[in-house]
């Protein structure tokens, strides 16, 4: 693809804030969600899943099960395809164990019953012969040498140091002479941290309708964040080729990350064809804890050197990453990420991937970053602490900028983190005063943002009114800004512009939404279809006026003879041009297929003040306020949006939420009660400020906005917690017995 | 369109019989046809019709019906958009009677309710004040001059005659001088015919579920043989625009030009918009009899001048049809095909619409030619006893071909009806012997085939399967033929490639899935997609190769080196190309809109042998054999489905269908008891006999095949039995009453 360039600033539709598509829907419950769709003749599907850690499967004896009047069909991992490949076979063996269970809660067998009480009884019929095994479910622990090994075999080639076989990737980045570096610092700190695993906590349970048919064609019904990806996944477990199979996305009530892969839908797949039956499968709350994708959790060691001006002098950070029973290379994405915010000579990063007997991580919002980050800006403002500076001072002096060489490799085209620190130093929270026992932290926070494989396909109605196809599930509003991106090209009001998410079988391929790449990729697609559809459109009225088509330009939404032939003809408008196109040569329409580079890097800075309690170690968030680099920022709302709610999360993980083992490696708190999500009276109003430096990768400036505001919270407020409790800690979540023994200990 | 030629013969795909692809859902129950879809919170309708041939509506009170707990609204023609345009106003005013109840069975109100039930109760409760008025039903009584006027301030201007104003028509056609035609013929016959009118007879009655948002957005799912249609007829008569009408058209249970337009789907969207709620509306048989669209019924009066050795000297034809209570052009189609198997110096044909107080009349297989070529073929016939000169021999030498000027305008390209004709004369049928009260019939047949406004999208998915999406529902086999175009064209096993009909929102504009357009249109806009992803994947290897990207050519679905390159590289399979997608430019698709023209007018010739029982009347069909012309059978199992599908409800329609009124003008057969389509054991196995004439319009030369096989059974038929009793019919159908007293009143 070509480096396109931002082309316009006189923006009509861009920037508004237009009413959504989807609201009325989802407050009226119109809008179908994955347990929504209902077929005839459909079964219910139930998953029996492991009691314990870490097991061998001896054997697994469905006879009596089956015998059970009403049930249709039970199948095993023995019931997909064998597979050569290691990725695809994964996923399979996440979704139906093959030979061990290897977390508590791992599928072992799935049921199809005429209703949900049948499927239930038919589960508890189901006898599977365990041998439990030793388990691992802590990152260090794991790590040890004489770790119980979770699967054999997937020790990659390159891991440095002597670690068990659990350790299956090992990655690092970075530039200069690091011992040189510290060198030349005043103070050098170096700590250890850890955080803990943390779900994406999205509403909706995953769940999916199945329907194969005995010819081997099948459609899939699933609420997921890419339902190509579903496809090439389910197509492959089940060893069918994509043609055959057609999956439509539901509405979605929240992803975040976690349904960017398959728990279910291959199961359901399998289910249906073994009995000829549509089958429906939903996720339980407590199912969706214990066996869809949680964030890894981490263990990290950084060191940094500084002069007493805040110059840094030297990074390193070492980031050892647990993501469950399978292999994951999160790690690599955090370790690019660490210390993404700053210009430096030297840094370092490293990073560990460690198998545990968990459930395989999945994708939360940026992805490995928090983690990194958090323990990054913790050590930076210990440092600036310990020289008594401004911690937006120091981090504007070492801040990364147009031209900076970045700690994992490219360097940065312009970005908007210096404007975001400015403005973050001039904005009324980082000068208002605090009390007893308060605190204000600072954080940075950096995500890469995605392009990707893109189609968008544009058809102009015959009324004059715009309907597009695009294949991304939207999560954020990009139904919206996809709308106004083809208004603000073709020239006509956002009203009369609707898109719809396409089935696998409607469009061409798209990768996942995710990466905050939807608006910027389908909206670079969107307006190249658009660009093509205008090009089709002057073509057409250089016909009817009998001109060449080069002499016909596009202006506000028509058709205008220029050059030697300027003023010759009346303006067309798209809805006179459509009205005609049956006699022109036929329908008119606009189609782009990319895989968009040039997403354009993101920074955010987030302010936080906090209230410790010194009697109880609760932490009351008082302000807040998160400052981030839009690019340009489509629908303002929906930016805002996205910023206070990955703020929100930020401080869900930043204080309560962690995923919490016992000794035998059980999940104690699968549920919402005892997995505690902020609520709304948790939180301050989080105010938002949008900044826009132009993404020159993009013909409007586009940068993605969904992940970077996960980023900083986490360190923002920590640096709050610790700066107004005298008490720095190195531990998430900051829960109140953690926050009151680090007090208790200070004395 | 530039005009295409027929380019490739050495065919691989195209011509073989591969697997439907709707087969097993079919049979399993898996498709999901108009009345299949759920959706939760959904509403029943029901509608209240007139039970007055013809009434003016005082008054129409729905109170005490919109008091009975369950109903959710009532809707009347007051609830649609005032309306404009002559067109739709007719469909929207026919959908819900507005002034006057039109013919008995006219929609009057309708209501949604909790359940069917309720519905059917709240129906009794509402009360419509109706002045009863004078109606007429017959073609001939509602042209007299005093008649009962339907809808007064309709005739058109031209109309040739003192005729009522119920005359909303006249056209005419032909050439030459008629007078020196009659005088240069040996013989003249004038007679006159009348035919009743008839029911597709589809097995699924009209069924929609319409769901519409207070913002105005609206999802609709039909039984419908054109989407796009439905969704411009129920925009406007709705007052929406198109882009916020999403229109799916459900697996369809039959058509044959019945579901081309609207009955139901306004009304359910304007239920559903008052209720706030899904509603879903499904017809009952009776309901579909009494207000749906069946054929028009006709008188005509036919003179034709012939020479001893059998050429026709002149001919003319007047058409008289009724098409119900709103004006409709059918005759047009009329006149246009009842002469057009001739090549003839002197021609006229004149056609007049009449209204009359039955239900508008909606497409049926080749609509208008059925009883126009009846007519003429029937005095063809004749001329060809009086003579005593061999039926096919006078059809060769009249026989219409390539540059003949046709008796409705344009010169004739090549064309398949002399090649058809000499068919049916090699065949032992034509020369097989006949017993007592046995007769032969034979007649001509003939179709225009439409091509029109169509889109086709063509993926090539990431594991080189192939998705095409098309926007005509499949009445007739088009997916599998689409498919096997593809494959053709793209060099792959028809297997890998699966065609779906889009919906409204995720693809352009497509006309109606008539006029036999669909393998031909789509199929022509199919291998140009086709095309046009194969020149992108050219210049995909090109840039792998890092040549020309015209140095690549594409041959059995591989790229390979030509010219100056030829054996440089290795050639890529399409498989090969697509695995690479996303590292040379994203995904690859290729995409075609056009209105498509020259799709090629059809021929058929069918022999039927009959036996009439002199002491019943009852007529047996022996043994039935029909030719036709397919340009290129894409897959002969279709065509051949085709061919005896028409033939099958062209015998219904001359020996039994009928729609028969009272003298108040009830119908008194509106169900499959009492209306009588031909069951298995009322017909001979129908030999189809395949001619292949290619289009030069097409590519690969196809031509449409759907209709021409309902034109000539009528005329065969009777011709057969005409010679079988030794007493010539001038009416279909010819029931047992009416041949037994035919052959009575000869005595």
């Amino acid at each position: 693809m070509n480096k396109m360039s931002r082309e316009k600033q006189d923006f009509k539709v861009i920037g508004t804030r237009v009413k959504r598509p989807d609201g009325i829907d989802k407050v009226t419950g119109r809008a179908q969600y994955g347990a929504d769709l209902v077929v005839p003749g459909m079964l219910t599907g139930a998953v029996l899943r492991s009691p314990h850690a870490h097991a061998k499967i001896n054997a697994i004896d469905t006879s009596e099960a089956m015998a059970l009047p009403g049930v249709k069909a039970i199948v095993t991992n023995a019931d997909f395809a064998a597979l050569d490949d290691e990725f695809l076979l994964d996923v399979a063996d996440n979704c139906l164990a093959r030979e061990k269970a290897l977390y508590h809660g791992h599928a072992v067998a799935a049921v199809a019953a005429k209703d949900a009480q049948t499927a239930k009884a038919a589960l508890k019929l189901i006898k599977v012969d365990y041998t439990p095994l030793p388990h691992v479910t802590d990152v260090d622990d794991a790590m040890e040498s004489d770790a119980p090994v979770v699967q054999a075999g997937r020790k990659q080639e390159n891991v440095k140091g002597d670690y068990s076989d659990n350790v299956t990737m090992y990655c690092e980045f970075g530039h200069g002479d690091l011992d040189a570096g510290f060198a030349k610092a005043d103070h050098v700190i170096e700590r250890s941290f850890k955080t803990a695993a943390t779900h994406q906590g999205y509403i909706e349970p995953h769940a999916c309708l199945a329907s194969m048919t005995s010819d081997g064609k099948a459609d899939l019904w699933c609420c997921t964040q890419g339902q190509y990806f579903v496809r090439t996944l389910c197509a492959g477990i089940l060893g069918m080729e994509a043609s055959q199979l057609r999956v439509t996305a539901s509405e979605i009530g929240g992803g975040f990350g976690g349904k960017t892969t398959c728990f279910i839908e291959p199961v359901a797949l399998a289910l249906s064809r073994k009995a000829g039956r549509p089958v429906k499968l939903v996720m339980t709350r407590d199912e969706v804890f214990r066996a869809t994708g949680p964030t890894v959790s981490s263990s990290s060691d950084v060191k940094i050197g500084m002069t007493k001006d805040g110059r840094i002098t030297a990074a390193y950070a070492a980031l050892r990453y647990q993501g469950g029973a399978f292999p994951c290379e999160t790690v690599a994405m955090g370790a690019q990420s660490a210390f993404a915010a700053y210009d430096l000579d030297a840094v370092k990063t490293e990073g560990w991937n460690a198998l545990t007997n968990r459930p395989k991580e999945a994708a939360y919002r940026a992805p490995g970053a928090p983690m990194a980050v958090y323990a990054v800006e913790s050590v930076v403002d210990e440092l600036t602490q310990h020289f008594g500076l401004d911690p937006l001072d120091v981090r504007l002096k070492n801040a990364a900028d147009a031209g900076t060489l970045s700690s994992y490799g490219p360097t940065f085209e312009a970005i908007g983190l210096v404007a975001t620190l400015e403005a973050a130093q001039k904005h009324p929270h980082y000068s208002a005063p605090l009390g007893e026992n308060q605190g204000r932290g600072v954080s940075c926070g950096f995500w890469f943002n995605f392009g990707g494989n893109t189609c968008v396909s544009l058809n102009i109605n015959d009324d004059g009114t715009v309907g597009i196809t695009e294949g991304n599930p939207d999560i954020g509003g990009s139904r919206a800004s996809i709308s106004m991106m083809a208004a603000e090209e073709l020239g006509i009001p956002y009203e009369q512009v609707r898109t719809i998410v396409a089935d696998t079988s409607s469009l061409g391929y798209n990768d996942v939404t995710d990466g905050s790449r939807v608006t910027f990729a389908v909206g670079l697609a969107t307006i190249e279809a658009a660009r093509d559809a205008i090009k089709k459109m002057c073509s057409r009225v250089a016909k009817i006026w009998e001109i060449d088509p080069d002499a016909v330009i596009w202006e506000n939404g028509q058709a205008k003879p220029s050059g030697p032939n300027a003023g010759d003809f009346e303006p067309m408008s798209l809805a006179e041009i459509a009205a005609l196109s049956s006699e022109t040569g036929g329908p008119i329409a606009g189609h782009y297929e990319v895989n968009a580079d040039g997403a354009g890097v993101s920074f955010g800075v987030h302010l936080a003040d906090v209230e410790v309690d010194p009697e109880t170690g609760a932490t009351k968030v008082l302000r807040y306020t998160a400052f981030q680099d839009a690019g340009k920022a489509v629908h303002p709302d929906y930016v805002e949006g996205q910023m206070q709610g990955g703020s929100a999360q930020g401080i869900g993980w930043a204080l309560n939420e962690e995923y919490i083992y016992d000794d035998d490696g059980m999940l104690l708190n699968a549920g919402f009660l005892d997995y505690r999500v902020p609520v709304a009276s948790d939180l301050p109003s989080i105010e938002p400020v949008i900044l826009e430096i132009p993404n020159p990768g993009h013909p409007y400036g586009v940068r993605g906005v969904g992940e970077t505001s996960i980023v900083p919270p986490l360190a923002a407020l920590s640096n709050a917690v610790s700066r107004a409790a005298g008490v720095r800690l190195h531990e998430l979540p900051m829960s109140p017995p953690k926050i009151l023994k680090a007090i208790t200990s200070k004395g």
